[in-house]
């Protein structure tokens, strides 16, 4: 087994040193949010929707990020561009689901930018990335997922049909390309109890991906890194509010030696 | 009368074991910070307005809130259509006339949309609210409102006249329905200083809503909770920034029984 | 040389005794932030996009704040007038051409919009300034710019050429009219960990200049006063996250006398 732990370090440590530009065309919600995750880890955010600056941007940035979290037709237009570009020029990019599954609006343009471009990876919660696959949403409601083995032969089985990485995010982890499977343990229940957590771990995943290839290594040890700042920050704030504030101070202060010491990661 | 504070604290049991899906179509300013107020004190925030799944939205949630604070034309179509779609569907709907009476884009729409369907509360502060109604905009201005009870009395007209309760939140808060009227103490003028407080009450009113039916007993509730939180914060945080933090942690952290016992809220 | 210390205290007095209202047309990212700042300090924020309410708020406002940080279409209309508007009305603007000189349309439309009504000032980095001329652009890219020498060249040029109040802001900052050059010292590399500072830095110079006419005073005494929370917050706050609040902290806490006593501003 290759030592995850290491890699993550090295990657951090890489970030940290290249400040790697990832472009996020993402929802209203979380866009200050991210950025500051981003900052705060070490790299370099860029925010732009307009079709007539999309090429630009994506060719300037290391990563792409398409959160679909607050959707309208004309920032669809733009994903579709954007993922486009991305695939075109080999940059790696990460679709956020935001949630699919909830409504056609939302399905529908999550399987579109799929069939668009294939993303890198496709991070998102169970039930969102159970709605990107026909089979996965008729075969099988969120419901039926009643442990964590259930998750892994579901995410691989859609993994393996789309042919890229899936992540899926909750109380533990889950990065699969259909064969492999990691799970990542680490975070903290109070990550619940606030806006954007999941749309942070994307753009972390984006930043480790801009600077290691291996979309299996750099998703763990991204997830790693964020359960591990979630965990820290949980330590020392027992409130939503003071919590997020601790964990953008630790995507800060966790030097690369930590994360690799701390990263569980296991393949499953 | 009735035991108010006991109520609150009821309610806010209910919430944190329901989670109340609360569905927002609000300004761009205070999205990240009223989701986060939502998911704090124990319900479920989602943001949506593409007019392509506002119906689909608004059936899933339990409550809706309606903010024009940041208005375009696309947007106040699907603001309508939402209104309309949580009337048809007895889902409770709270508007929050952000800038109403500032300028006529805002004022028309806010008129508008309670024509387009009665929202179950209306929120806004003495001058938003004055604005509602020709006459309360034309017979007496902000500035003659000079004590609490010239407010009361130009609130209860309103409400009386709309059919609707009208929430005004101030140095103290007052709910109506054009008989009753209920006084809340509470908060702190640090509130002031942070931008989208009002916004924060409107959406706890929401969650409160969809927790109990009687909107008079819910929105007095959400606004002692709400000033509870505003207070306790200020006792530990003498600044905005660090104030807001804490505001948030005190949504978190109040419990049932806390709010039950401090609730102050009075018959007008 | 005058005091500049001094007339920093009197213009923040000034700010906190009237609250002057800065009407912002600026990007998704920071609107949460950049009102949170305003309101911090004293001031009074109001964000409002569309065109058809656009006249009406430049008039309510004292000043004007245009930021190009997440363009669209009908955004660069409604800020197109929004310029023209505040320039018949004889307001103060100020222009934060975020991201110009990386992207045609960013590029173009921060030109435009210097064509269609002269800002009061501009503040940008120097890679922004110097992609507002087409000279400077051409003649000397931001990696020739080797020392503060050759910024405040630059600065001066593009100011004369202009005809306006250019503020470049970076380690040190500097506000040149083509003739003058002042030089600011404070802040804290933190600031560089966290989105929106320089949005930030942009909503202050338009706070300052609703109560000052003179634009070098002002301008330089707002980035005083920045730099100060941002010396202030570092010194109780390590990291990004809590760094962040504390600088929001300061804003609300710093007095006039303190202003005058720590400003360090000096002519070039």
């Amino acid at each position: 087994m290759p030592d995850y732990g290491k890699s993550a370090g090295e990657i951090l440590a890489r970030i940290r040193a290249h400040k790697p530009v990832v472009h996020s065309i993402t929802n209203y919600v979380v866009m200050n949010s991210t950025a500051n995750v981003l900052l705060a880890m070490g790299a370099s955010p860029i925010m732009a929707h307009a079709l007539e600056e999309i090429e630009e941007v994506v060719s300037i940035a290391n990563a792409l990020v398409v959160n679909i979290g607050t959707l309208s037709k004309s920032w669809i237009e733009s994903m579709r561009s954007a993922c486009r570009v991305a695939a075109d020029l080999g940059k790696p990019f990460v679709l956020d689901p935001v949630g699919s599954g909830a409504t056609k609006l939302r399905t529908s343009t999550a399987r579109n930018l799929i069939e668009t471009a294939l993303p890198t990876v496709i991070r998102g919660n169970a039930s969102e990335i159970l709605s990107l696959s026909a089979q996965g949403a008729k075969t099988r409601g969120v419901d039926s997922i009643n442990s964590m083995e259930d998750a892994i032969e579901a995410a691989r089985a859609i993994a393996a049909s789309l042919g890229t990485i899936i992540a899926v995010t909750g109380e533990r982890d889950l990065v699969t390309d259909g064969k492999r499977s990691l799970i990542i343990t680490g975070g903290h229940p109070l990550l619940g109890y606030v806006t954007g957590t999941g749309c942070a771990a994307t753009v972390i995943i984006a930043a480790f991906l801009a600077e290691e290839k291996d979309p299996m290594i750099s998703t763990a040890a991204a997830l790693a890194f964020f359960g591990l700042a979630g965990e820290r920050a949980a330590a020392q704030a027992p409130t939503p509010g003071s919590f997020w504030i601790r964990v953008v101070d630790e995507l800060y202060a966790i030097t690369p030696k930590e994360l690799e010491t701390a990263a569980r990661i296991t393949e499953a």
